[in-house]
């Protein structure tokens, strides 16, 4: 029982990162080859706000990933220890998606609203170790 | 043509995602319901050894993920302008498939050769934000 319990959440869990770091469509729109982005975001919140912000942050992320083919992934997360500690691991197409998203509504909702909430802010450009190494893994995936 | 060659390399890079960040049988081998480990290891490394240290987690990171069902996702970065500051987001089904990565060959082996190249180890516990509003991102994903 608990063992197909346990299926049941891991399948869900794998959906779940499946489709929110991963779009076909990705960089179609955009012209220039560009090189993917990814980055860490690393934010403070005021305690006070807390919840209010999360709210924001999910309906934000959400929309991104939904209307922007441009927007491969954005993960949020919260350090279990201080929740106030906001982690986003963000992957874009290119600079172009990236410069895309911060002309959409959803985006600029986000940045206005939460502006008083967030206490700092440190983006953080990163560079994927080795991604070519992984196709190997196909086989997991398959049924 | 630059979009053509853009789609490929988008493809690609999606591919690389999903392969390295997904595994249908995460948890199978597991008896315990428990809770998805998600965590971000913050590593600086000793200069001199930076790319012998790279090497090595390449190594390891891949072949947990190939090798370990309950190793869903280890997805190694390094900051654009301190490549000595390494960041893994590492995903486990729960913490019985995190033990028994700590136990395999190919972890030992990276924990005894890189000790005397890691400066400082952190590693921080985190939660996901709203994971179970993705599955609508499907459509995206279909062809």
């Amino acid at each position: 029982m608990n063992l197909r319990k346990q299926n049941i959440g891991a399948y869900l869990f794998i959906l779940i990162v499946l489709f929110s770091c991963s779009d076909k469509e990705a960089g179609l729109k955009y012209d220039s080859m560009g090189e993917i982005m990814v980055r860490i975001a690393e934010l403070e919140i005021e305690p006070e706000f807390l919840e209010e912000y999360l709210n924001i942050l999910k309906e934000e992320s959400e929309a991104s990933v939904r209307l922007e083919p441009g927007v491969i992934c954005i993960y949020p997360m919260y350090q279990r220890e201080n929740p106030t500690e906001i982690r986003l691991l963000e992957i874009y197409a290119n600079k172009e998606a990236y410069e895309s998203h911060l002309q959409t509504p959803h985006f600029k909702h986000y940045k206005t609203t939460t502006l008083p909430m967030v206490k700092t802010l440190r983006l953080v450009d990163m560079k994927a170790i080795d991604p070519e190494s992984m196709p190997m893994l196909f086989a997991k995936m398959s049924p």
